[in-house]
């Protein structure tokens, strides 16, 4: 699934990522006529390391690493925009500065969704459990059970990516509705 | 000063580098026989950039072209640990993030430091203002006037430069010293 010559059969190609600062979550859709497909998701583990810089230089690398293979054409980031403190809301910027460098070394624009956004594009409920969220990707792309990974953040990463696909898939004609009921209405197939 | 000859008569480079989302400092110091001097220092504009990720892309690509033209053996950057709010902080810390992407992506290690501290390194206290530490500068390295920016972000990383120079070349024996006076008594050449 991963040379290039099958990656190229795809019409679009989005990574999701999902940054912390002891576990960071990725998702890689790909797009074929209109209908998205998970192509990989994983975690990269940062808990073992001890110190901080060796963090931010593993995600770096991981991350450069799964843009050199998937050859994305768009990044999708969750991005929680509050935190507990500011000590904290740092260490999470520096994560998703580092992780959005990787894109920007390779020319991927990047776009960032919160998590109560993401959450609502694929279950509908922007309070939605992880577990929920997983629930619903593993149903909406199909996903074989022996393909999810006990750590959530995978899914969350792709969640981010489903979101991102929703999100810049939507038709211009929404501008125009006046109501969910009159959005539901015009696109029978986009609410499941 | 800046081709490869030129910076190869240094036994050591540092950059220091002032991280902000308006205006990013950065200052290259050159050690020579243990004598520090001024190899370059800087602005990176930020503020004309109205999207927040070209704003990034921007100190990446130049934080990444500074690295590579001065070949530093290690970045210094000054990092404060509070700020106003948690919005902020995020916003601090995603640039802190991609300018210490540009630096692991060249091994470059990395050592931060609080104003504080760089402050009390090259002045002798810590709520100096940024015009004393740029006059200290002066004097320190002696920069020609003509040389001085408008812009104190410069001076600024400068002497997060200065501050690890002075830092990692503490002598050891300061860690036997009970108290400043005893550490100035024995190191005469290091108060000024």
């Amino acid at each position: 699934m991963t040379d290039n010559e099958s990656l190229s059969s795809w019409d679009r190609i989005i990574i999701g990522i999902d940054p912390g600062t002891n576990v960071m979550g990725y998702g890689i859709l790909g797009v074929k006529s209109k209908k998205p497909s998970m192509i990989a998701m994983g975690v990269i583990q940062l808990s073992k390391f001890e110190s901080h810089y060796l963090r931010l230089r593993r995600i770096f690398e991981r991350v450069t690493g799964l843009v050199d293979q998937y050859l994305p054409d768009e990044m999708a980031i969750e991005a929680p925009f509050f935190g507990k403190n500011v000590q904290s809301m740092l260490k999470l910027g520096r994560a998703q500065g580092v992780a959005m460098a990787a894109a920007l070394s390779r020319d991927v624009p990047i776009t960032e969704y919160e998590p109560r956004k993401i959450k609502m594009a694929i279950t509908g409920n922007g309070a939605a459990s992880k577990e929920q969220v997983q629930e619903m990707l593993r149903r909406i792309l199909n996903i074989d059970a022996s393909q999810l990974l006990p750590q959530l953040d995978a899914t969350d990463a792709l969640g981010a990516a489903l979101c991102h696909f929703y999100e810049s898939s939507r038709p211009q004609v929404e501008k125009g509705c006046r109501s969910w009921k009159e959005f539901i209405a015009r696109n029978p197939g986009r609410v499941k």
